[in-house]
């Protein structure tokens, strides 16, 4: 009998530390199947390559571990797996492990995320990890690893319901003191560009800001937990709706 | 006193007839200031410029009307706009109109949706419209006109919730029935790539594919709308949070 057959992306690049360290803490799970991108693709949402076709290359194939770099984003990496790559369909799919943090509203910026998305999409268990290491390409990934272990196999083991996927972020710190499930918080970012004149007089911008959220005091938020020295989960649904406006909404057009 | 500024963007281009029409639509309903890729941006979901800065350029001014492009993607072009263009804060944000039907799950991908989502973080009433004409640059844009006109006004005038934007799609058709209030249509794309050899012997490969949509029979959905004439509205939220299952995943970690 087959093992379970795990597909590994994320945003950092196929060979990322964060990667590297999410496929050692798989070993022996499952067969690992990687996919992900041949260079850092942060902030790419679900982004998709519509315009240009896309490239993938084997770099490394041994027993239950293959590893293809991909040309495109984190969700173009999910897509082509699926319907190209894999020997047969994945029982699970992890992202990660992102070299930085992926809470609150910064879950709609992540290519970390869509990948899990994507995989939700496709109706895959999916989960998505990060590590709050402010993007240092060394982190100590020795922290989040137990972590990618224990949540995978549970996911492997229980399921997910369709269309939600986890978003797990641990802190950086040595003394975890636990998991907690959470909402997303919300969050503000402001004074977000930098700009500045170049050489010819035109002025161009950098991305900056800070990121200020009052909803880190309810200790019901993935914010509240990760500044509490708790790994949050966060359930991520790929239904966008509503819900609650649809009613009186509905009276705007009576 | 000031007219309400409203701010415009897509993800087809500043000069494409989708935000043109858009932006003629808005004519009188108050001072309009477009930022808008300077270049077609499909499916770049909520994607940010990180690695490289970003340029703005003035492309036109008049009474009540600025036009500006922008190298970034839609949510770029949204965050600049906020930060350093505008000369006060927006009263409504509006996206599109875009050329192709954003309704389902494409939501996710969405360059058009990933701008109104980001009006909607920064607390701005923002709406995105999408005509459901096929990709097509010449599509006959007086269809979505009227909707796009009577929608704004409405939300203008009545605001939304915090964090819940609009999506607004248009079936590509001259008669009409009316607006639904919808949930988001769950479907799947299958058979996604093209694959190819290029002149060296190496694959490359096209995204395409075919959507299929069993949720479509169900008359509460964006695509059932769509698909009986009827112009679909689905309140969209930037709180992505599953609800409904952090109980049982409590139960997981006890």
């Amino acid at each position: 009998m087959n093992k379970p057959l795990i597909l590994i992306t994320n945003d950092d690049g196929y060979d990322a530390l964060g990667i590297r360290s999410l496929t050692e803490s798989l070993r022996g799970v499952g067969e690992l199947f990687i996919v992900a991108p041949d260079s850092p693709r942060s902030a790419q949402s679900s982004a998709l390559t519509v315009v240009n076709p896309i490239r993938a290359e084997k770099m490394h194939e041994e027993s239950d571990l293959t590893i293809y770099k991909c040309s495109g984003t984190p969700v173009d990496c999910v897509k082509l797996a699926l319907d190209q790559l894999v020997p047969r369909r994945p029982a699970l799919l992890v992202s990660g492990i992102n070299h930085g943090v992926n809470s609150s509203s910064s879950v709609i910026y992540s290519g970390t995320m869509g990948a899990a998305m994507e995989g939700a999409l496709n109706h895959i268990p999916s989960i998505g990890f990060s590590l709050c290491c402010d993007h240092n390409p060394d982190a100590d990934m020795s922290i989040a690893m137990p972590f990618a272990t224990e949540i995978s196999k549970k996911v492997l083991e229980r399921g997910l319901p369709d269309g939600i996927c986890l978003n797990v972020n641990i802190p950086y710190e040595t003394a975890i003191k636990g998991v907690r499930i959470a909402r997303q918080a919300m969050g503000d970012w402001t004074e977000e560009y930098i700009c500045r004149k170049d050489p010819g007089g035109k002025y161009y911008y950098w991305l900056s800001g800070n990121f200020s959220c009052e909803d880190r005091r309810d200790n019901t938020t993935d914010e509240w937990a990760l500044h509490n020295g708790y790994v949050s989960i966060v359930p991520t649904a790929v239904d966008l709706t509503a819900y609650g406006f649809i009613n009186e909404l509905k009276q705007w057009f009576v």
